[in-house]
């Protein structure tokens, strides 16, 4: 391939996303230089629109679009009394999918690792606090991933609402829908044990 | 997913891109997201660099940054005596990566398809015929694909290529390298069995 400079920058810039390479990188590009007005074009103002418009909101964490309030937090119109807690919007769109909560949404960006540490501060937690009492919020959900490091932001994000009258829960863990036994990791598996469910009343 | 119309739009438009749905798009826009400065802005504005700097040269038909002479066509340093003629940008890649083929590319933008027809005057071919001259090339070879489509290309081609003195050919049709006779399909085979080698003089 001859080197065009612009081509190369974008084939590097576009390997850099989850799951592609620069072989797809330069499938894609193809595709969009042969839709020059129809793909590439608005592609880059829609990339350029949400560079703009588009950021965490500071107060749940969620994305929001600059021109109007915020629809997870500022919705005067939603009036739920649960606050769903996540790590990053990939879970509270999971979630949202799943349709299982209806609710609120706090999203933490992140989670206390040990390698590459978010300060505590950074995870919104005094916000989530604040937002418990200002909407008279009932229970809190922790639905942090079930990994060391979420599991100990769990704890901590518990810890620090130890003082509130909030009910404070988190996901159950046990075995995945589908999950055959002779597959799953030992963690799972003792978990599932120690949080075996009673079948029959003795 | 709450909705937010910036976040809608550019899941719609990566969505259109070849080997990507709706759900890696917004793989890709949280990831894309997350890094604003160091991954959003600069694809904005990589893909902004190639939409105004590159397009096909008019003589070649292959991609060039309007900054610089096309490498394949218009560099006088390079002195070869065969062209390569392929449908498109993506052939020419595949071809240059094998590094089987030292010569000119010639890039027809499409094949002459009944149902999505291209005019012949779009396919570069009186630009091919002018090259040939121009250049003293001794031999066009034809690396169309095997399909009716591009098959009609070849022999169009040939056909306006007769009253040239150049020589013509087109690349071998047979077994692929690891193809199993049991999984390949009739017009392999025959086509393998036609153009048979003999291995041994009688």
């Amino acid at each position: 391939m001859q080197n065009i400079t612009e081509i190369d920058n974008l084939i590097k810039l576009i390997s850099k996303l989850p799951g592609l390479g620069p072989k797809s990188a330069k499938r894609i590009i193809l595709k969009m230089i042969n839709n020059r007005q129809e793909l590439l074009k608005p592609l880059a103002d829609s990339l350029i629109e949400v560079y703009k418009n588009v950021a965490r909101c500071k107060i749940c964490g969620t994305l929001k679009s600059n021109s109007y309030p915020c629809d997870n937090c500022e919705n005067v119109s939603k009036k739920y009394n649960k606050i769903c807690v996540v790590e990053n919007i990939a879970d509270q769109w999971a979630i949202e999918g799943s349709s299982i909560f209806q609710g609120y949404f706090h999203i933490l960006g992140g989670n206390l690792s040990n390698t590459n540490k978010p300060r505590k501060e950074d995870l919104l937690i005094d916000s989530l606090i604040e937002r418990i009492k200002k909407k008279s919020i009932e229970e809190v959900i922790l639905a942090t991933s079930a990994t060391v490091e979420g599991q100990t932001t769990a704890f901590y994000i518990q810890d620090s609402l130890k003082n509130t009258k909030v009910k404070v829960s988190k996901l159950a863990q046990g075995l995945p829908i589908g999950g055959e036994i002779e597959n799953l990791d030992d963690g799972t598996l003792i978990s599932a044990f120690k949080n075996r469910k009673n079948l029959k009343e003795t």
